[in-house]
C-alpha cells in the first residue's frame, strides 16, 4: 500500500518500511523503537504544524551506525530524518512520508578540545549547555545561544543563531568543519581544522542550514571563543520601540562590539515581569551584554549609555554579578513561556523575519500597527543588532476567525520583510512551515539551483523529504 | 578539428569556437578581441603555470551581456572563463580547453552604499582600492586586503583573504549576497541584504571559492566595517620564528583583536630592507595593526607588548602616523618584489599552506629546515594569526635539478600541512596548480560530492573547465 505521495524516484510503501524495520531490528536490537508514544515524540511537537511521526526511531551510537541505517533505507527508498532535541520550530523533524528517525541522544560526546586553536570536536547529539559545562575549566566557550538547549547537530542543520550572533556570528560562522553521511551511505569530511581554506567547494556551508535534506551530520568541529575577562549585562528602557531600534542601529554602526542586544516591547516586558518576577517599567527595553577586558567593557557600556540618551532612553542599569546576569538572560530565554502566560490556553506561534538594520524600526513599528489593527495578542522580542525579531502570536485555535487573521498577518509580515530586502527566516529555518515563501524570497532560478543540488546529492529523495525544496 | 581533450559532454572544436566568435562579434562589436597579445594577457601570466590563452576576450558591460555570452557558448559547448585583474596564482584564468574569456574591466561600478547597514553593492570588476577610495567619505571601508589590487569578483571567486582576515574574516565572511549567471544562462540571486538568514541552501558560500566553475559572478553585496577611530601599526622583532609564532598564538588565545599580525622571517626582512628601504634588524619580525578606540588600541598594543616580552621579543615599535603605517604595509605588500630582488633573474613561486595555529611554529620551523637542507632560497611571510604562511621560492628555471628539488619540496610542504590537519591553500585557491592535492585533502567521498554538484549546475562542463574538479 502506498501510504505517502510519491516523490520523484521515491518508492515508499509499507512493505519497504517493514523490510527496513526488520533489518534495523536485527542490527540494533532495543535501540530500535516503534512504539506510538516514542514515534510521536519524534515528530513535530512544539508548534502549530501537525505531528507527523516516523515509522520507527533508531538510536545510533557511532558514525558507522548512521552509515548502515542510511544504506538500509536507501536500498528500500525509505526516508531518513535526523533528530536532535526536537526544538526546531518549522516541522523540520516531521516525517510527512514516514520513514526512520535517527535520534542522536547517544552520540553526545565532546571528542576533543583544542584550546590553543580555539576549536573543539563534538558528536552531533551534544547540547549547547553540555558543551559549555564541559569546556568551562579550559577558559573557552561555545558562544552560539539560540535559547533552547538544542543539540549542536540540530543547530548546524538549521543554521541557528540567537542572542549572541551579533558578536559571534551564526552556526555558519562557527562550524569549522563537519562530517556527514550522504544519501549513498558515504561519509564526507568537509574541511580540515585550519582556520581558513580556499580549497574546493564549501561543503561545510552547504550542509549547514540544509536541515538534513542533503546529508546527516555525524561530527562537528566548532570554533570556540575565550571566556571574556569581564562580562557585564544591563537593561535600558526606551520611550518607544523606534527609539530602541535607532539606538541599536547607531551602536552597531559605531562599532561597539556588543555581545548581545535584545529588544523586548512593552507587552513582552509586562509578560516577563509576571513570569520571571522582574520589576521593570513596562516600556520597550533593550537587554544588553558586553564582553572584554574590564576597561573595554566599561568603555563600551559608557558609549552605549550615551547613545541611549541621544534617543531619549536610559539609564542603562548594569548587572555585573553573575547571578543577576543569569536571572536577566533566563528571563529573556523564558520569553516564550512568559508569552504563554499572557493568554492562558492560547497557542504561541513564533515568527522570525530579519531585515537590514536600517529598516528595522520601520518593520517593527509597521508590524505593531498591523497587530493592533487586527486585534491580535502578540508581544515582540528581537535580536535587534542583527535586524532579526520574533512576533509571539498568542492564538486561540478554536476561534476560526482569529486563526484566519493570524494566517493573513503571517503572509503580510513575510511580504513586508521581503519588500525591505529581508528574509522570512533569520534563524528558525524553512522546514515545512516556510516552504511557501521560498519562491518570493529566492526567485525561481535560485530555487532551481537548490533543487539541482538536492537531486545531485540525494537522487532517491530519501533525505528528510518534504523540507526546504520539494522535488 | 578537436583541439582539446574532450570533457564529459564537452564537444569543443574549432568550428564551434568560430561560430561563437562570429556571434559575439555581431553582438559586441569591438568589445570582442581576438588578437594574440590580448588573449595571452588573459591567460595565466604571473606564476610558473604556463600561459593558456582563450580563443577570444569579450568585455561585458551589464549582467544581460554575461547571460547572452554564456548562452551563446552553451549552445556550442564552448568554455567561458571569468577574468578580473589576472592576479590569481594557480592558473584560475587559463583556458586549457580554449574558450571565451569575460573581462569585467567595464563592470566596475559601486552601485549602492548602505552605510547604516554596513554594506554596499558592487559590480565584480571593481578593485579593492577603487572600492575604498569611493567609500572613504562615508566613514566605512571594505576590510579584505589580499595585497594585490584584485577585483572583488576575483576575490570572491577564489575565496581570497590576506593580512586583515585575522580580524575581519575572508571573502566567505564578507560577501552577504551575490548574483551569478549559471551555465544555463539563468541569473541567480543568492540572498537578501539581511545580515543573517536561515532560508534554503547557502548558495552564496557555494559560489564563493568556486573559481568560476559553477557560475559567473555579476554583482556582489559586501559587508563593510566602520573606519576605526584609531589605527596603530607596529613592528616587533623576535629571536626566532618559533618565538614569533608562539607570541602570535598567545595573542589570539588571549582574545586581543589584532587587525593584522604578519610574520616576516629574517631572510624576508633582509629582502624588504633592501627593496623598501627599511632599516629593520635582520631577525624574524611581526608587523602588527590594531583598530579601535584610542583606549582600546592602547590597551591592545600594551598587552601584545607584554606577550612579546614573554617570548624574548620586542620592543614593539609603534607607528601611528598614517604615512609611517602606509610605508610599513606597502613594504609588506611588496614582499613579493623584494623576494625577486634576492636572486635577480630567478622566478618567485608562492606557496600557501594553512594549519591550526597550535601547529604553526612546528610547521614553519620544519619548513625552514627543509629549505636549508635542500639548498633553496626561500623567504617566508605569513598571515600567522590565521596559521597561514607563504614560502617565496626563488627558482632558477634553467637549473633542472633545482626545479626537481622545488617540486619535491612543494609535495612535502603540502603533506606536512595536511598531516597537521591543515590545508594546501589558505587563500590562493586550487585552480590548475593544486588539483593534485585535492584527493589527499578532501578524500574521495567529498570530492565525489563536489563533482556531483559541478555536474548538476554545469552539465555541459563549460564553466571554467579544468579547474578544481575535473569531470
Amino acid at each position: 500500500m502506498v501510504i505517502a505521495e510519491a516523490q520523484e524516484g521515491l518508492r515508499y510503501d509499507r512493505k519497504a518500511v517493514e523490510a527496513v524495520i526488520a533489518a534495523l531490528a536485527a542490527n540494533f536490537g532495543n535501540r530500535l523503537v516503534t512504539s506510538r508514544a516514542v514515534r510521536e515524540q519524534h515528530g513535530n511537537t512544539l508548534t502549530w504544524i501537525g505531528n507527523q511521526p516516523p515509522d520507527a526511531v533508531v538510536f545510533p551510537q557511532a558514525t558507522a551506525d548512521v552509515q548502515r541505517i542510511v544504506r538500509l533505507c536507501a536500498a528500500e527508498r525509505v526516508p531518513v530524518i535526523a533528530f536532535g532535541a526536537g526544538t526546531s520550530l518549522e516541522g523540520q523533524v516531521n516525517a510527512p512520508r514516514g520513514g526512520i528517525s535517527l535520534d542522536f541522544r547517544d552520540m553526545n560526546r565532546l571528542l576533543a578540545v583544542h584550546a590553543e586553536d580555539l576549536d573543539c570536536v563534538v558528536e552531533p547529539g551534544i547540547t549547547r549547555k553540555q558543551i559549555n559545562e564541559q569546556l568551562r575549566d579550559q577558559g573557552v566557550f561555545f558562544p552560539i545561544d539560540p535559547g533552547a538547549d538544542a543539540t549542536l547537530g540540530g543547530m548546524a542543520a538549521t543554521r541557528a543563531s540567537g542572542t549572541s550572533a551579533v558578536r559571534y556570528g551564526t552556526m555558519k560562522d562557527n562550524v569549522l568543519a563537519l562530517k556527514a553521511v550522504l544519501a549513498n551511505g558515504e561519509l564526507i569530511s568537509t574541511a580540515r581544522r585550519a582556520k581558513k581554506s580556499a580549497s574546493g567547494y564549501d561543503l561545510t556551508r552547504l550542509i549547514v542550514g540544509s536541515e538534513g535534506t542533503l546529508g546527516i551530520i555525524t561530527e562537528l568541529t566548532l570554533r570556540l571563543a575565550g571566556i571574556p575577562e569581564t562580562i557585564a549585562s544591563g537593561v535600558c528602557p526606551f520611550p518607544s520601540v523606534e527609539a530602541a531600534c535607532n539606538a541599536t542601529i547607531l551602536t552597531i554602526q559605531s562599532g561597539i562590539p556588543v555581545a548581545r542586544i535584545e529588544l523586548l516591547d512593552a507587552l513582552q516586558v509586562r509578560a516577563s515581569n509576571a513570569y520571571s518576577k522582574l520589576a521593570l517599567p513596562e516600556t520597550p527595553m533593550l537587554f544588553l551584554e558586553f564582553h572584554g577586558t574590564e576597561a573595554a567593557v566599561a568603555e563600551q557600556s559608557q558609549r552605549f549609555g550615551e547613545i541611549a540618551q541621544e534617543f531619549g532612553g536610559g539609564p542603562l542599569e548594569r548587572a555585573t554579578r553573575a547571578e543577576d546576569r543569569s536571572r536577566l538572560w533566563q528571563a529573556r530565554h523564558d520569553a516564550y513561556w512568559a508569552q504563554c502566560g499572557l493568554r492562558p490556553g492560547a497557542y504561541s506561534l513564533a515568527t522570525d523575519v530579519c531585515v537590514p538594520i536600517s529598516r528595522l524600526a520601520e518593520c517593527v513599528t509597521e508590524t505593531q500597527r498591523d497587530i493592533a489593527e487586527n486585534d491580535l495578542v502578540a508581544p515582540i522580542v528581537g535580536h535587534v543588532g542583527d535586524g532579526n525579531f520574533h512576533v509571539g502570536l498568542m492564538v486561540d485555535r478554536n476561534d476560526a476567525q482569529e486563526v484566519a487573521r493570524v494566517h493573513a498577518f503571517l503572509e503580510r509580515l513575510a511580504e513586508r520583510a521581503l519588500a525591505m530586502d529581508g528574509t522570512c527566516t533569520g534563524e528558525h529555518g524553512i522546514g515545512q512551515g516556510k516552504m511557501k515563501f521560498l519562491p518570493a524570497e529566492h526567485g525561481e532560478p535560485a530555487l532551481d539551483a537548490m533543487r539541482a543540488i538536492k537531486r545531485a546529492l540525494d537522487p532517491l529523495g530519501i533525505m528528510n523529504p518534504g523540507k526546504i525544496v520539494a522535488l
